[in-house]
């Protein structure tokens, strides 16, 4: 961007505002109207309209067309861990290896973290834990599945992630080297799919999201164990601002 | 966004110019800074790295991985035309029934229209026109197909189309109903890949980029037809940031 005056700054801060508060709308003869190619610094961009996490209202969401690949398959979920850590803001877990074809097309696993409580809602209601596992194409594409945890059954996975996040009192006893993520993700792969954002800044535009319905269990003491780091990091609910959400059947 | 006082404006343009203006360069400790939840509104998106056009540096790009779908398949390549027009900034044809196939995932034509010069460069080098093939998909995903014109033989098809534009005499002879855009294309479908953006406001970046480097002719009087209705309707070519930029063999 150029350098502009104090009195540009303002009316680009005043147009910025009014764009992220309100739904677009077109001006009147915008069909129409010739753009400067000669002052192109000065274009509007449209921002924030595409943002995560959302409620996803399962009446509204439609059917995928028959037509659409759909998908989600993991390959290789056990995988080597890099690092597994409480970052600030969320218990992350970096690992690698961890393939998935989305939707046909390849993509590796980054890393997954913890929020608490869940990001997405179903029909308004929030889950204690969701899970996301972030995913990134050789195009840079990004793509996170999102998971729901419930109070239930112990979780042997999330014992993994919990343990290794203690401080490490006996060395002997080595933090674990790879983590198998089916432990973490239901067994039904049904899901709804929506173009979102990151939940965190920078809050980037081009992220795939697909959130799986169907939660797994945790025990009350794992709960416990993330709340202990973060009883709250979930993001408000954004609006859905006219986009397309699609539900496909497991 | 909430209302803000006017100071916070200014505070908020003054971030917006700076993350416009140059490369993000993470906080000291930005991977274990805490993010305020209470405060939502006041996170700090980033915005426009992730523009279009570009210098497409030929030797830069790295070949498309080996578990990657490639294909860019056409189908249906005619289709019924809904409006031929001059919409004030670019020679515009808005149809329907094209399908392709682009990487795995299904596609609906819903326009495509012309730049001049060409929007995209090849090592620097513009072309006299740029056709934009603009496809969208079901989750609302847009891809944009960019085919370069350079002069030679006389395009039919491209002759239909300035036909079209022409104020009507003869009313007897009726308007072309459908068009067959396969005569647009260059027989190679290789091409070069990227994430971007819409390159007229709201330049919106979650763009699929799908450019061919092999070129199709029109006649020196066809393309000055094009001329005549936008001498200049180009973007500035925009910095990659870093964004992936691969080839894929056609």
């Amino acid at each position: 961007m150029r350098k502009h005056t104090f009195a540009t700054l303002i009316a680009l801060s005043l147009a910025f505002a009014a764009q992220a508060g309100e739904p677009a709308k077109p001006a009147a003869h915008a069909a129409h109207d010739a753009l400067d190619y000669e002052h192109q610094e000065q274009w509007q961009a449209a921002h924030d309209k595409s943002q995560s996490p959302i409620d996803i209202v399962t009446s509204s969401a439609v059917a995928a067309a028959d037509n659409e690949p759909r998908a989600l398959e993991f390959q290789h979920t056990r995988g080597g861990i890099d690092k597994v850590e409480d970052n600030g803001h969320a218990v992350q877990v970096d690992t690698h290896a961890t393939q998935a074809t989305i939707r046909g097309r390849h993509f590796t696993l980054a890393q997954f973290h913890f929020h608490a409580q869940s990001e997405h809602t179903l029909d308004g209601k929030h889950f204690p834990l969701e899970g996301h596992f972030v995913f990134k194409a050789q195009d840079g594409r990004l793509a996170v599945v999102g998971v729901m945890y419930e109070q239930g059954k112990a979780n042997a996975v999330a014992q993994e992630v919990l343990d290794d996040l203690k401080p490490r009192k006996n060395k002997a006893k080595p933090a674990q080297q790879e983590i198998d993520i089916e432990g973490l993700l239901p067994k039904s792969r049904g899901y709804f799919h929506y173009l979102g954002s990151l939940t965190t800044p920078p809050l980037t535009e081009n992220v795939e999201w697909y959130v799986l319905p169907a939660p797994v269990t945790m025990s009350k003491k794992q709960i416990d164990g993330f709340l202990s780091h973060y009883r709250r990091n979930n993001r408000n609910i954004q609006p859905l601002n006219g986009r397309p959400l699609i539900r496909y059947e497991g």
